[in-house]
């Protein structure tokens, strides 16, 4: 790995974090009227008008925003636009009556759907704990602990271990089947890692800790796959596997076939999941203060699977997904898992400095900055053909909002300066 | 069955209810001076000054008072004093820094141990919601909703599911082995249905209802032995069997060798204990609106197991334990083993009309009444021999209270009631 190479490639990211990403965002998100963020926009970054306000994407924001301040960009103003973000969701996402967050608001502040979806909230608990980490403001971390405490309460499955997700407002839960009542979910229980690490971060609580300790134990043990490591994305409450099938609270755009199943239902595992969980695993043990490297052949086994089976080294970038023994389903490129990938490849160069890691980096990173970015707007096209022609285009919806984008240029220079310091 | 034997056995249950058993207790319990109730009485009933408050004690005496009341005895003197305990409990007992209760303290009200044990937290939740039902009184289920959501965030094993149950003040997870922070219990397990119970009978809450059907499914599926339907008292988190252990804080006087061990430490089953956990399942199910013969088998099971080999046909009694697959270890006799095994054998009538029980029931009946009340007294002996020789003898103590035999009596006379209206 040259030095200068690795340099370039960095500066591409902070350039297109400072000058395109993060502006993009900052000059367009704030409600001024009604509070909160504006999610929505076309191809040229225009108001697209919808009327909608979800909890992940106010989440993810305030993710974006918290965790940017932190790491040291935007000179205070990312912190202010935080606090009007925590402002609108506390005051008026939050259910006063049953506790929690509504899943969907219009823009003014109504409610449009009052589930109490897990996904949401662990997002919740994410940004809330990163933002008084950023900004030193309690509230955050009062209502992420008050949303943990929920979760206990109403969604873990004392029979079996792990979290029930889909619940009505009043946290009774959802049917089974579609409704999702029956199911236990790799997203969730990945999301809550990531939400608790944040958390336990910021309060240091041996009960975070040890949820947090415990939802590892069962992603390494029994969400994931025996033998390839591999993310398995459905369960039944026994964690007998799942035909994978369609929610009808959903929060991104999965293709499924038309009875609502998954091709492949059983045996599919995605690959900008599997990084992302690699590296999040990683993360948490840091915080944890665990050795990543007593899990070194786990992470050696996903990093492995991702470079063998997921990158494209004809066209470039990461495909969706394929079988967990090998081989591709889905050529297409979600922007998701390009981003994903890039820092779960830099903390396999990190952890194992093995080259092949930084290839598959730079495969991705080329892949991202030549077709992913919308040039001349700032964010990423959310899924391109597998040669890279955009097939969706909108820069911003519910669920497809600046979290990724940002956190994998914030991660990833982190992580890169890091390269280099071990290099001199 | 002959009514008019039925009618004798009732009445005598009923005279020794109303004339020994409940003003034993009323003429002595209610501490004047400090609150709450005086628990330590010697074999003629004078108290003997220890100078302790334990969270069971203080408990079971509210749920004795609670429930006689609510079934229709006192005359109101019941529910006084009931509602002198609960101010005692939430005035001294409760720890208003880190929630639950204190687990033993002095007359005065003093934290002697400031630990968090679950199996006393049970008792809590249902003395407090079987208060509330008795006298309507709001404080009472408060408190135990309270006690419950501390339960579910804290002492939930989000691995392996079920309950950890030794906790610091701060509710902190304690250490292994004599510790006891890596066990899992039986005997918690049991005490949760038990309060999970009578707070969903009080509340109507989906998720109290919801945790008391995966606390039975554990119980009926992981902690009862898988052929003989008995209980495995101890296990590891995976929900391997442990070797029956000694815990550094105690709530009983088994027997264990000097290095802390029950003889036959992995093949022990209690007899009283099963017949507990049957008719306590018998009464969940029945709260929750499940016909109780849908576990027609299993019931069948383990009350077979009852009589065939707890009972001493020879001298009249229940035993105290043995392996699971048949036979005694220990052919002493425990007062509240002869009081849950009375109740159990009378739903064994009820629900299969099968006579063996109804002789079971006589055989205990009459060894209580004959060997196991301290006569002119009016509690019972804690610890007799095979024979009926008194071994111990005091009539109060931190954990040997009025908890099991004025529930033995209230229920069961109760149950001849039922059994007299079917036969009419």
């Amino acid at each position: 790995m040259e030095r200068n190479e690795i340099k370039t490639l960095r500066d591409e990211a902070i350039n297109h974090l400072t000058t395109e990403l993060l502006p993009f965002w900052t000059r367009r998100m704030k409600d001024e009227k009604y509070g909160g963020f504006i999610t929505h926009f076309d191809v040229n970054g225009n108001d697209t008008g919808e009327d909608e306000k979800s909890l992940i994407a106010q989440a993810r924001c305030l993710y974006t925003l918290s965790s940017a301040h932190r790491a040291g960009y935007g000179d205070g103003e990312l912190a202010e636009l935080a606090k009007h973000g925590v402002d609108f969701m506390l005051g008026k996402m939050w259910d006063k009556e049953f506790g929690g967050f509504f899943w969907m608001m219009d823009r003014k502040g109504n409610v449009k759907i009052d589930q109490k979806i897990i996904y949401g909230h662990s997002f919740a608990i994410y940004s809330l704990s990163e933002y008084t980490l950023a900004t030193g403001d309690r509230r955050g971390i009062e209502y992420a602990e008050k949303i943990f405490d929920l979760i206990q309460k109403y969604c873990v499955d004392t029979r079996y271990g792990g979290y029930w997700e889909m619940f009505h407002r009043d946290w009774t839960l959802k049917g089974p089947g579609s409704a999702g009542g029956d199911r236990k979910t790799l997203d969730v229980h990945m999301h809550l890692m990531e939400a608790f690490t944040t958390l336990y971060e910021c309060t240091g609580k041996e009960v975070h800790r040890r949820k947090l300790l415990e939802n590892i134990d069962l992603l390494l043990n029994v969400i994931n796959h025996p033998v390839y490591k591999t993310g398995i994305p459905q369960f039944f409450k026994d964690w007998t596997i799942a035909p994978q099938i369609k929610f009808d609270i959903i929060w991104g755009w999965d293709r499924f076939s038309e009875d609502g199943q998954k091709g492949n239902a059983t045996d599919n595992t995605c690959y900008g999941h599997n990084a992302e969980f690699a590296w999040l695993l990683i993360h948490a043990l840091e915080i944890l203060k665990i050795d990543p490297l007593s899990h070194a052949e786990t992470l050696r086994i996903i990093f492995d699977h991702t470079v063998d089976n997921g990158i494209d080294t004809e066209y470039g970038g990461v495909y969706v997904e394929g079988p967990h023994s090998g081989g591709v389903y889905d050529r297409e490129k979600e922007f998701w898992q390009q981003a994903e990938v890039l820092i779960g490849m830099l903390d396999g160069v990190l952890l194992f400095g093995d080259k092949k890691y930084w290839e598959a980096y730079k495969n991705v990173h080329r892949f991202v900055f030549d077709k992913v970015i919308n040039k001349g707007v700032g964010e990423w096209f959310p899924l391109l053909s597998r040669k890279g022609e955009p097939i969706w285009t909108h820069m911003g919806h519910s669920w497809k909002i600046n979290y990724h984008t940002v956190r994998a240029m914030v991660q990833s220079i982190l992580r890169m300066d890091k390269i280099l310091e071990k290099s001199e």
